[in-house]
């Protein structure tokens, strides 16, 4: 009750509560204010509507054009932990190639009994797998290692985006060719004009990676590689490789450009890591975030996403001091195995100072570092795999900003 | 190994298997066939490929006009459970209004305590909960009562969609404006021009109920609600009242048009039943589905979609002889409540004609029916609630019909 009193009162400085007069008008059995138009007729394809023209994927500013680029999913505007297919993050290196799935082809061969060529049809009669995940970009937070940067979650946290996604496991596939002994990893390569391609362990491959055709339901969009991508659950998005048309099975690394030149960690000696491929444990809030105003004092949930590339979210803590005191946040069902977890967290804000931050446990018992404890390790010069917790600062006038504390 | 055999037959039968000469042509490690044109740049808001532009709503025929009509959710084309947004079913009595978010107001009042109404930032500052549910039009599948009459599985089961809702409980909200004693009652009232509205158990709306803002991660499409939307997780689709403006708590039913004149059940004897909420158990084959055509004998999966308004699916079975010999099907998780699940059956077709069928079994033990078991209950003047087990014939040929069995 005390919960329901604090809201009401927040409601009455609001406004909100009526007096009989205005009551009567806002009853409005058939009174007053009754809309009245003829609304629009049934649509093929929806739309979002106009009044949410705001919420978009934003480009970066690094890039000089947008066919080698990345852009970013409005975390600060979405809820829950689908991914419309409209915003999930977009990240190429050609543009997006126009495939006809009619004609696309995905040959599957090296150390295997039978090399194949599959049509989509031919996918397709493959029993369905499904299955929710989310795909990060291991660039994400690229601009935060050493000053916070990014003025929104989206611009911090936005290569991230989570996804139902429906085709046939690869272990399936590559049973039906026949794995030669010897064999021990896959380069998976794409159709864009980069042909970009990655080396995968034949173990993850085994596990639970998946030839997708469909997202949410429907096929995957252009941008999500139209009309096959593989996903590799809980690996950096990189790897989950786009307009796929080819597997070929090896017995050592492919050592591509993505794996020598990109994607490696260099570290403050100067030695690189290589093959950093699972997407450690993080964790974000996202309301309030970066570039929101507080309007008002009160109570107001504190909400953000938690995912691990290891497996499922055990818990996520919420401070609202800068990291002294930490409290349980509620997690939301269903909490899936490397998916987002939404986690939900009540707060009152009395008007003063806060620092807001989140940090995530997943199953292996791995706890989300400090940046403070994430840097010790890894040196400021790297660009991937940054999953320190992220820190809002919110003013006494309710602005909140991107800060390190 | 025998499965993997047996798909390798196929896969020769097509063409698939590689000589040594078209493998190193197909191999193409920058080889002829190399894609090297330069793709479409980033966008902020993504579509489909246009060679999807065929997976669209269907209109019924059964309307005069757009405005006041219903569009059937292509599930044939449809994977997993989640329907993508610009896919989701729609029906309206007045058109889709347009509804500026900043002017809209939910009013809440009757027997209450203190009667409120709510902007849409009042609502958003509740802790967020975010729940799979699907929704399911009463009316979904009322041509097919006497004869089979849908060509496909949109026309017979396309009423139905599924997506992640994220918004208010209404429990919470109706603990904050106080619930009277005596109150057992709530009208939902939409803002459309015909101000829409329904009589909802109070009990239903202090178990699972939800005020939705979101859709699968984004703000309600204005044709599913926009901005809010009664979620009434299990019960028919015409009581999830979209563009709410009004709850009213009072201690009877409030017999609104929609629950005199229509979505009531006519009985054989000329008594109707009324409210009749609750989605009972109900499960279809989408793939192969009626209008499609088997192209090649062999092994090919069938998949499809089960769901109970009373809770989880805990059982498929299908037949591929027309009900004589059932077999179970495996279920994908995650396996909710309230929300669609996907069932899949491995199946070879031999060329032989043949009648396929699932039935499906929630957590409470009810067994969908046979159409002749629920006609002997309900008769044939009914609109609503067919719930029945849908059969699809498969022609020696590979054409897929629509048929009583």
């Amino acid at each position: 009750m005390a919960n329901r009193r604090r809201f009401l009162s927040v409601a009455l400085a609001a406004g909100s509560t009526l007096a009989a007069g205005e009551l009567a008008r806002a009853a409005a059995d058939g009174g007053d204010d009754r809309p009245n138009a003829l609304g629009a007729p049934l649509s093929p394809y929806g739309s979002p509507s106009p009044f949410e023209r705001s919420v978009v994927r934003v480009a970066t500013t690094l890039t000089p054009t947008k066919f080698s680029s990345w852009d970013f999913t409005p975390l600060q505007d979405l809820h829950g932990t689908i991914t419309p297919n409209g915003l999930f993050f977009e990240r190429n290196h050609g543009g997006v190639p126009e495939i006809d799935p009619a004609e696309h082809r995905l040959l599957v061969h090296g150390l295997v009994d039978n090399p194949a060529i599959f049509t989509m049809d031919d996918l397709r009669r493959y029993p369905p797998v499904s299955a929710i995940h989310f795909v990060e970009c291991s660039g994400n937070g690229l601009t935060e290692w050493s000053k916070p940067t990014g003025k929104t979650v989206q611009l911090t946290h936005g290569l991230l985006s989570c996804a139902e996604w429906t085709g046939v496991s690869v272990s399936t596939l590559l049973r039906d060719v026949g794995v030669k002994s010897g064999a021990a990893w896959v380069l998976a390569e794409g159709a864009d004009a980069p042909l970009m391609d990655r080396s995968i362990p034949l173990e993850k491959m085994m596990d639970d990676a998946i030839i997708a055709y469909a997202q949410n339901g429907e096929a995957l969009r252009p941008e999500q590689g139209y009309p096959l991508r593989l996903i590799l659950p809980g690996f950096e998005g990189n790897m989950n490789v786009k307009w796929l048309r080819r597997l070929k099975v090896g017995s050592a690394p492919f050592y591509t450009r993505e794996e020598t030149a990109k994607y490696t960690d260099l570290l403050a000696n100067g030695q690189a890591r290589m093959f950093t491929f699972v997407m450690e444990a993080k964790s974000v809030i996202t309301q309030p975030s970066g570039g929101m105003q507080i309007h008002a004092r009160g109570e107001r949930a504190i909400s953000g996403l938690a995912w691990s590339g290891r497996g499922a979210i055990r818990r996520v803590e919420v401070s609202t001091d800068g990291g002294n005191r930490w409290s349980a946040a509620q997690l939301q069902e269903p909490i899936l195995s490397k998916a987002l977890t939404r986690f939900v967290f009540p707060w009152k804000w009395s008007g003063e100072e806060a620092v807001l931050q989140s940090r995530c446990y997943d199953e292996t018992g791995y706890v989300q570092p400090t940046l403070a404890q994430l840097v010790r390790v890894r040196g400021v010069n790297s660009v991937y795999h940054l999953n320190a917790i992220q820190s809002w600062h919110v003013a006494s006038d309710g602005t909140v900003t991107n800060v390190h504390a």
